[in-house]
């Protein structure tokens, strides 16, 4: 066994923040398990493997879902763990189509809560229009887990045309957004922390595949799709800025946040663009095609307050900055600690 | 939503047996997740799905593993992740390609464990000629898990004559099996109750796709094949003895048990039958191809003591009885409670 990479003076124990999708959970997979596991496919770092089976192209992904409390304003685990890998899957590039679901419940989880649990997954899955064709349960003692955590895995097709990878951004392409963001990380904690609002904030989870699939048919040139969950927005350009290596600025005026969010961020002190989402779509499109995707993304019931958000700069330094509302520029680096543990 | 089909006043909660492989795991499936989820694939309760992508045979199997301790005599989580859903896929006819690995870490997991484990996966999959090609790493707070939960799922490639089905079975077929069982549930029993022998008991944990090859190469007749895990044997069988409609009949002398596996198994109160395996395989053949079949599981490296443990009669009431060493004769049923909690 070769030696542990990660130096374990510097952290010799697993953190919130190392499953927190920031800077320590990009450094857990870089330095210690992309190197050991390392192969064309996942040194790819996508939201799934874009592998190929016997000539066909194929996408697979997966995804466990740790949410507290697993039943929330606007879903629970169920649908969120459907949806979640159907966003992956969709963010891919690809048609899901079969999904898995692996369960661990605590000895003692109601029963009507998992049938409640298990009817949403249904649902999710119905609406998605997939099948969970395979599964596994398994139950751990009593204060071992919480309650219920939910692996799902998914698998899609992909069209022998379709490019879609951070290396094909260029200077000038547009950066869009499907709609408002943080609605799902601030409704997690709002319950947590039992804040109320005149109109109650609810989680985003939906599928985003109908989506996905209606811009890709149109032809426009995709370059880069993301669902921006752990870490946000901010998280996710930051990413997609480090594999094609190109500066993005993005406009804080243009970024759209519902009022209700954006009160409780600043109650909370929270910073909306590292808040999770759970049915938002993020990409980065042909300058060309801007008019044409925004149009197709704002006709979907999941896309109606759309945007464009920023553009990709010709500065190969890998930031990503923004305008803020007074008119002055600030870095919006990666998340480094854990704000919101357990939000996915 | 519907209401819950499984009566809450018999299992108002969830119990450890309802992850145990047993009677109430099965209730659990045939009750609640099968009808809820149903669709054709589900339904078949196989190992895995065996579905089609664009004309293409294709398995589809995941597995949560949640084992206590992490760390056992003869493995460890990691490759014992990857076996698992390895085997799931062979048992399937296919030939196992990729895998995801999804991490649940409990906050304060030490890296060095950490970094054994991830070893170990790679390992693991170097031998069984797999790729993990995606993943997801989750932390959840200390005292919400119970170190580490893995959950592997798995896509293999199903040959366009491959037919492995319990239906497939006939009065006359023989059952095999590829060697010693209750190996891995034993080692894990022995560290947890502090048991010791003079030769210490290892877990089994093993790929068995390779071995499997071979067998489907030979074009012999493969009725059924499957990876005695959780329940054991016993389980097994009932289980494909349910879906074939079949009785079968297994001999006690032939079913190959270590002299050490035997004595812990009295000394712990323990089935050996029940016991989990993590690298034996269970087959149904066409009697014509018994010998053929035994010859090439005996000349791999995991399958010296194959033996033919029993036979499928000619009786539709899905029973599994054993000729016991004394020569009268016992059913065999499903285990209904939790032997052992935790195994996988």
């Amino acid at each position: 066994m070769p030696s542990c990479p990660v130096p374990i003076s510097e952290y010799e124990r697993v953190l919130l923040a190392h499953g927190g999708g920031g800077k320590l959970s990009a450094r857990l997979f870089e330095k210690m398990i992309r190197p050991c596991l390392s192969n064309p496919w996942l040194d790819l770092s996508h939201d799934g493997a874009m592998i190929r089976l016997e000539g066909r192209r194929i996408a697979f992904s997966t995804d466990s879902y740790v949410i507290q409390p697993i039943i929330f304003p606007g879903g629970n685990i169920g649908e969120l763990a459907v949806n979640g890998t159907v966003n992956d899957l969709a963010c891919c590039g690809a048609r899901p189509m079969y999904i898995s679901l692996g369960l661990i419940l605590e000895e003692g989880l109601e029963m009507e809560v998992l049938w409640k649990i298990i009817c949403s997954v249904r649902e999710a899955a119905d609406r998605a229009g997939v099948k969970v064709v395979t599964g596994d349960t398994k139950v751990v003692d009593r204060g071992k887990a919480d309650r219920i955590f939910i692996n799902t895995s998914g698998i899609g097709i992909i069209g022998e045309e379709t490019e879609v990878s951070p290396a094909s951004c260029r200077p000038g392409d547009k950066i869009l957004l499907s709609g408002k963001i943080a609605e799902h990380g601030i409704a997690i904690m709002s319950t947590r922390t039992g804040l109320e609002f005149d109109s109650p904030i609810v989680s985003d989870t939906a599928p985003l595949n109908h989506m996905v699939e209606k811009i890709m048919a149109s032809g426009a040139g995709i370059r880069v799709m993301r669902d921006p969950t752990r870490g946000g927005v901010a998280s996710a350009l930051n990413e997609i800025s480090r594999s094609c290596g190109y500066r993005f600025i993005i406009r804080e005026k243009d970024i759209p946040v519902a009022g209700a969010v954006q009160g409780a961020c600043e109650i909370l002190g929270l910073d909306p663009l590292y808040i999770a989402n759970e049915g938002k779509l993020l990409l980065i499109v042909d300058p060309g095609d801007e008019q044409k995707v925004l149009k197709i993304i704002r006709a979907d019931p999941l896309g109606k307050e759309a945007a464009c958000i920023g553009e990709v700069l010709d500065s190969r330094d890998k930031l990503v900055e923004m305008e803020t509302v007074i008119g002055s520029t600030r870095i919006v680096d990666m998340i480094s600690g854990e704000q919101l543990p357990r939000i996915c």
